[in-house]
């Protein structure tokens, strides 16, 4: 071994120690208020490869998607191969501009919190995803108030995730952990159409 | 429908125009060089879930893994019920500071990228996800233009997927699609450990 190589042992033999004391204060398990927010990609899709996640361990798993119920999307399929595993309903009835009615988006984002709500009493879900929640949030179709008041209550290591831009401040207060997905670069303002694997 | 109801409908249905206007001029399909970094969490989990859409579209996917190898992880016990669709390699022996040894690192390294590179290579493959590469182009033990001289030669339609923070500059401007994954609130800090479905 190299003096060099020698100074990289040494150094990542430091590293290594300073990790591992680092990690031997970090006890607890809970439940966590887990918040996708941002424009960027990845906000769904990181939920959904938490969901992957949990399936692979033989937890269960609820998604309830607010407004992309109208999509067809590739891990729909990968769901359905865990039938005993997951819980899909996908109830928002496609973007807000295509419904174009107030009075039902209202009624449709009601019904489907009602069904996260029910998940998660349900202390057999490990996990339970609010899809693009946040955009009903925004557009004042359900209150802040509402979500919280489940999350308080949910089971204490049911993780309640919720995704979408513009989460309220008030969400991102309760939450336990909270990444921003920003946007560095996107195709489609090079004319990339959405592309399944990628989008959907 | 009340007013209120009824400028609502005017304003969605104009939305909706506007969109659908917008999106007519996203035609072109093609690989994507995809690349998710940032120091928040979300990087390995939205390309795995990526690579969950492409399986459920029927298409193949190859995932290399640089550092991670040590982790038995949720999803690869998903990935593995789909043998046929997905070549999981999980060829990093650990992190960095576990190996403590440069020159064994550097040589994983490499032969990793050469595993990425057969998997670019051959088009039957719709999607190939390098994760964590940025960590290894970060301490030198393969070097970024290797990665873009691959990446510029692959198949017309296939993605390529790099996680990791740190993402070096030549990489974010060869890149089509690039996300910051920002850390706003992480749970570790209040002493919660990593946890099955969330972290692994």
């Amino acid at each position: 071994m190299t003096a060099a190589e020698q100074r990289h042992t040494e150094k990542m033999r430091r590293v290594q120690a300073s990790r591992r004391a680092m990690m031997a204060t970090k006890t607890q398990e809970k439940g966590l208020l887990i918040v996708h927010t941002g424009a960027g990609k990845g906000k769904t899709t990181a939920a959904f490869g938490m969901a992957i996640r949990t399936i692979g361990h033989g937890m269960r798993v609820g998604i309830v998607q607010f407004v992309k119920g109208a999509m067809t999307t590739g891990e729909r399929a990968v769901f359905d191969a865990f039938p005993d595993l997951v819980t899909f309903r996908a109830m928002g009835e496609g973007f807000t501009w295509d419904t174009q009615d107030r009075a039902r988006d209202v009624a449709v984002a009601r019904a489907a919190w009602d069904e996260v709500a029910r998940m998660v009493a349900d202390p057999s879900y490990a996990m339970v995803i609010a899809d693009e929640l946040n955009i009903v949030l925004r557009y004042d179709y359900l209150q802040v108030a509402d979500v919280l008041a489940v999350a308080a209550v949910r089971p204490a290591m049911t993780h309640l995730v919720v995704t979408g831009r513009n989460a309220p401040a008030a969400l991102i207060e309760a939450a336990d952990l909270v990444t921003e997905m920003t946007q560095v670069k996107h195709p489609f303002r090079g004319g990339v159409k959405a592309q399944p694997g990628v989008e959907f």
